[in-house]
């Protein structure tokens, strides 16, 4: 495997398997790498004949008082994990090469970006979409790889490349969950014995939500209450947004239309996101 | 030549030119071509194996009550200026193709396009970097050539490609001008033979501008007045702007920095913009 943590390094390697007629996919992490990134990589070499996975913590999409500084790392557990998880370069540069002296280009998308996350992080996918536009840009991959963990974040990614015209297609990967089926997240780390068993309490909502809609439940009100109730049943944990909206533009939901649970939940010091899709194919 | 109407078509054709090595040039216009146009044609020749020219009168980039609807075009005449002039593909999109049913994504350049036409024209930078960044992701060309008639705008460009981390360089063409001074514009067209005459003013006010420099002066509001002394005089003639600024930066000039005296200035119906830098190489 290939470690590159310069651009231009990286830019010649593509100009060579460019030439050599070699698809790439792209898988962007901000490292600590789990079996959900691992995953995403796996689903990548599916796609393409070479695999790129950057690690990058992002400043631009944590806002102020978040967790940018006490974001988990372990650069050298993550190039062993890529290595045995197929991917041929690892891309791993700083915060200087993605933002140039003076930058003051951005990338927005709007409507998409207005509820969710987007609402409870100001300017959170506008550092997304601009940092993964730069890595679209360097990489120039076929396929790129998003986790459905962050389900706004996939839609918005790839409607990004579709209004962009890029030639990318951007493909989303199945949350992988522990046994109890809290979905694997790198934030996971900062929650304590009893906090982690508390974490639980977002599956239990979407599962118990499923259940209704498997039911016949169609009132998107009803199935946010019933994915609420164990949320609000436990003390370590505090909604930050719990809603049910149309899966692919997450507007108002409609009972013909797939809808989408999404949910943030603060359970300990960590803010926890996860989702289920309902009554669609990409339904767990 | 090429005369490609389609996204796929284009995409499929640099598919080809990227396996064969082949690197691309690329002019985007708005089509009712002059010889400012072609020189930048010609100069993209020198950069690169293939040159391609766009035709595309981009709506987002005119406000409301501009000139959008009445645009020049001549697409019969301008496909034969290009053909004659080394182009190897002219790329026609519909705006429908460029702005897929829904988008709702935007590129952004702060700071650069706050002043000068940013300032007359809000939104009109946002809608030429949002085309321009589309422009780039189907062309995919290594060198992208601007008039620099629309200095601001070759600024612009040039920051984003780099903010973006897009391997592209831009390159600016010097503006080409009539006889008697005159930028070169498609907006030409709309003048009367009274108002092309009067049209001289900008020209003959950055001349002026221009001996003052040479003289010594270096006072930024010493150099406006000299600029707007011809262009007052004209009754034809309506101010819009006329700067003295940094040549880089656009912010405040220094007198050791080059400079750039910049002005837009409606003759009769349309407004036209010109500019002059003084003490660099780019100084005409």
């Amino acid at each position: 495997m290939h470690v590159f943590r310069d651009i231009e390094e990286l830019r010649d390697w593509r100009r060579s398997a460019a030439l050599a007629g070699r698809t790439v996919a792209l898988v962007p992490t901000m490292g600590y790498l789990h079996e959900g990134h691992l995953s995403l990589c796996r689903i990548a070499a599916t796609h393409a004949d070479c695999v790129v996975a950057s690690i990058f913590v992002n400043p631009t999409q944590f806002g102020p008082g978040e967790d940018l500084d006490s974001y988990p790392r372990d650069e050298g557990s993550d190039l062993v994990k890529l290595a045995e998880n197929g991917v041929h370069c690892a891309f791993l540069p700083t915060a200087d090469m993605m933002y140039p002296t003076g930058y003051e280009t951005f990338v927005e998308v709007q409507g998409l970006t207005a509820p969710l996350c987007g609402a409870s992080r100001p300017g959170h996918f506008r550092g997304v979409t601009t940092v993964v536009c730069k890595l679209f840009h360097l990489v120039e991959p076929q396929v790129a790889v998003f986790g459905l963990k962050d389900y706004q974040q996939f839609l918005v990614i790839r409607k990004m490349a579709g209004d962009l015209l890029m030639d990318i297609r951007v493909v989303g990967g199945p949350i992988v969950r522990a046994p109890d089926g809290l979905a694997l997240s790198s934030r996971n780390a900062y929650l304590s014995h009893r906090g982690r068993k508390a974490a639980t309490v977002l599956y239990r909502g979407l599962a118990a939500a499923r259940e209704a809609y498997r039911g016949g439940e169609r009132d998107p009100g009803a199935l946010r209450a019933v994915a609420l109730e164990p949320i609000l049943a436990e003390p370590l944990a505090r909604v930050d947004y719990v809603e049910v909206l149309d899966a692919e533009t997450l507007a108002e939901p409609s009972a013909e239309r797939p809808m989408v649970v999404a949910m943030a939940v603060f359970v300990e010091k960590p803010r926890l996101i996860d989702n289920m899709v309902l009554g669609a194919a990409l339904a767990e």
